[in-house]
């Protein structure tokens, strides 16, 4: 297939080529600088002197300084209860890097001594039990790569007009890793559940001992006492020496620097499921555990405050998740959803994961606008944002997944706008 | 399914239990303590001060200072020239954080100005082409989850005698991430290759020149052009900004800091592959190029060096890979290779990826011997110590991927031995 046929059929409007151009090769067609022959006279000064050494534990390049959590706020009165965010922009694949992971905390992050830490379960069980780290080592452990988002990431999309934001201000608060660590169903067999219990609590050895009642079915299901994430053990701000992680949920549910579940018959109604992470209805009643996130896609390049630096051949790229399951399809659009065309995915496309999808796109150098639509495995679609904002009462903050639309100006500028 | 018929049809000699063990729970039986009540007396210190402050690139916890790269060693006479390794045994999962990949240096880590940093494409080509990192950007990418293996780990085990030594010290040069970039085939083809081509040489940006021959049938089969680990920019020790990298393939052939492809009709003999990475035959003669790595598994845990606490119940876990595909099988012996049992193997099992499996094993106190065996898609076998030195010149140094023993003395005490 030449670069013509491609033209020639393209997938979608304004440009969008098939997404078999990531699958062929040989069309991209004149991004690259010609050169005349190769330029030896001028070798650079790090190939004629000996580098340095090697190091214990390695960190990224220092002309990559600004690559660095964003819009870490503390809220008013406090020092750490806040949020950072993951610069989903300057990064590619779906591994998030521990060290850039978002970071959300309600009375900063404790210093915890693993060895002075445990995990008591208790409540409806026929036994009582205790874990120290060295005991859940002992016990069989998996490993799962499954994103973890705060159900406040893009809220600020509620603002009646669009801020001038970039993808990770607007977003940054999904991040994937490979969490390890003992199935929860392991240890809840262990301590035996007793006829009658529905729930459990988990509760946070921070200062703010977070705490949210979780269904029991979702604990026998798929949730972890994950140990380590990204292969090592988990950082203090992801919950050292131990977190729950609740696949697919809003991330407050899984409660870091976690140190005791109590299993119960009914949900506890804790500070934290009731004076935040509920849904405002229209007629002002707060309706309380909504735990999947939503069916979800973002264009992270180009992205807002991004410069395209010519007209030509571009790749868009973006992530793509459910709390559902896996992704299905995700959809790209270059003239504001007039017309769409299907993106390709990165394999393994993985349950509960971070999804990339990658679509070329000849831009003319005109405006345009860019969006993505996401669908899942049980055919869920991401919604507009207004059909979204139809849908919900003023005041109703938490689980916004709607399209994100970026506006490309003629100059090449990338902002966050309302289509 | 109890406990006891876990016990009445063991999967194997000397305590290894059936991989069911992992899929189904409640059998575990009396690791963790009983408590008769919730002990909330004692409140520890950070569930009663607000914790510390977010930022903006986050570190592990200060307990966990002792997880490091480990035998960082540099060659006589030189300063970065040598080996530092991945300690295998203090992580989890498949994916290895990027400060703790091993590295491998011929001449030190250069510090490169990713601005002043191209790729040129030359040589049996009929345009001759320059990248630059933003060029590349534009052009389609592509993710794997990937593993790295130096030719020469586990070469230690080719000692006469079993020296003492870890999991890392012994197999450490082996590490799987996130590998992000553009397919080579898609630039060589942007740059048109001439009839009669049949390799490449892939040169590096460092003070050494790293170079080595590749066929191009590799090179438009899976090879990248990585851009990115884990997520973020490589590492300088992973050869920022840009590195080939050839999946399954002796790790040197991955050029680091790669700035530089010329295609050919013919293998360059580098000082590169030819004073090293060769592999020397009975008659002296030295049998150049041996790409891919062969099938291999490692028990991480329990390994040497570590201590088992007491007997009773404990989870077998380590890793396998193969460089001609993915796992299909790893099975594990409890009884110095007398019996066999298959163990669970965490889901994805990806080809040329790390693959962690885990088996329960019930100790009875007595000395015993742990080993793992691993079977790739295509039925390649891991070799015994024994067969595999059988078939090798001395001095035959490279590719060393037989099966590890690990002596559990009654004492819990865990050490490498050839079995």
């Amino acid at each position: 297939m030449t670069d013509q046929d491609f033209e020639m059929t393209p997938a979608a409007g304004n440009g969008l080529m098939d997404r078999r151009f990531f699958l062929s090769a040989g069309v991209a067609g004149g991004i690259a600088m010609l050169v005349a022959a190769p330029a030896t006279a001028n070798r650079p000064a790090w190939t004629q002197t000996p580098g340095s050494g090697m190091s214990s534990y390695g960190s990224p390049s220092s002309f990559e300084a600004d690559v660095q959590r964003v819009g870490i706020g503390s809220q008013a009165g406090t020092v750490g209860s806040g949020a950072s965010r993951t610069p989903l922009e300057q990064l590619e694949g779906v591994i998030t890097p521990s060290g850039l992971h978002f970071e959300r905390h309600h009375n900063g992050i404790p210093d915890i001594d693993p060895d002075q830490h445990k995990l008591l379960i208790h409540g409806l069980v026929d036994r009582s039990l205790s874990f120290s780290l060295e005991t859940l080592a002992r016990y069989p452990m998996t490993s799962r790569i499954q994103f973890l988002e705060c159900s406040g990431n893009s809220g600020a999309l509620l603002s009646p007009t669009p801020q001038e934001r970039t993808c990770a201000q607007l977003h940054g608060l999904v991040a994937a890793s490979e969490w390890t660590g003992v199935p929860l169903a392991v240890l809840l067999d262990e301590a035996g559940v007793k006829p009658g219990a529905k729930w459990l609590v988990a509760e946070g050895a921070d200062a703010a001992m977070m705490s949210r009642s979780v269904p029991l079915d979702k604990a026998f299901d798929d949730a972890l006492i994950a140990l380590y994430q990204n292969g090592e053990r988990l950082r203090p701000s992801n919950g050292y020496p131990m977190r729950l992680f609740l696949p697919g949920w809003e991330g407050n549910m899984s409660v870091k620097w976690l140190h005791r579940i109590k299993v119960t018959a009914a949900p506890a109604m804790t500070k934290d499921e009731t004076s935040k992470y509920s849904d405002l209805q229209p007629d002002g009643t707060a309706q309380l555990f909504t735990f999947p996130m939503g069916v979800k896609s973002v264009i992270t390049n180009p992205s807002g405050g991004l410069n395209m630096s010519k007209p030509g051949l571009y790749q868009i790229t973006g992530l793509a998740w459910s709390g559902a399951g896996s992704i299905n399809r995700v959809e790209v659009s270059a003239d504001g959803g007039k017309s769409w065309a299907t993106a390709a995915l990165d394999a393994p496309v993985l349950t509960k994961n971070l999804t990339r999808f990658r679509t070329a796109w000849r831009w003319n150098g005109a405006p345009a606008t860019l969006m993505s639509r996401a669908i899942d495995e049980h055919g869920s679609v991401q919604p507009t944002r207004d059909s979204l904002i139809a849908g919900r009462a003023n005041g109703f903050f938490y689980h916004y997944n709607a399209i994100q639309a970026w506006q490309i100006a003629s100059t090449g500028e990338v902002a966050n706008v309302y289509a």
